[in-house]
């Protein structure tokens, strides 16, 4: 049995693209780190299936949600049920590190 | 639509049991807190059909998971994948506070 698994094991970060990394999937549940440094993105895109939350661990983001535009900082949470829209932009100066849960998870 | 969710407004206690807060939930997912004061527990219990993620965002806490026990503190995860059974006991002298989702969620 595999132990506790600790996020800052699995920053990291791509030039190119938002660096991505798998804590744990199954069909239910895909979870893991979403790692963007300063100007990068993740496009808007939905999941007319799936619903997702973005657990803020370090850093600033500016997420889109529907036609909305959020902020969030460490600590917040945000929600892309099923349909929604949704984006993310590290806009800040620093890393931002975000915890990404899918489900239920069709597979990549 | 919502802003982003400060899990800070959501920590609670109860001197009887384990305090549990909602974050967001659809048939898909449960998203939560559970916060737990020094000697709390959540017993060993199994759901058949769900997973289970735990992240540990304050404190410390020991946790079963099938055969094992494992501990975690803020910035681990403890997986319990449908079928396995889990728990968690704060045997450390602050509060615990816990990010757990619960995929899919078939409603209280």
């Amino acid at each position: 049995m595999a132990g506790a698994i600790d996020y800052r094991d699995h920053v990291g970060s791509n030039p190119e693209k938002m660096f991505k990394s798998t804590l744990f999937e199954s069909s239910r549940l895909l979870l893991g780190l979403n790692c963007l440094e300063p100007g990068q993105s993740d496009r808007a895109h939905t999941h007319p299936e799936q619903d997702k939350f973005y657990f803020v661990l370090e850093g600033e983001g500016e997420f889109a949600l529907g036609e909305d535009t959020l902020k969030a900082g460490a600590g917040q949470t945000i929600i892309a049920p099923a349909g929604v829209t949704h984006g993310v932009t590290n806009n800040g100066s620093g890393r931002l590190v975000i915890l990404m849960g899918l489900t239920p998870w069709p597979g990549p």
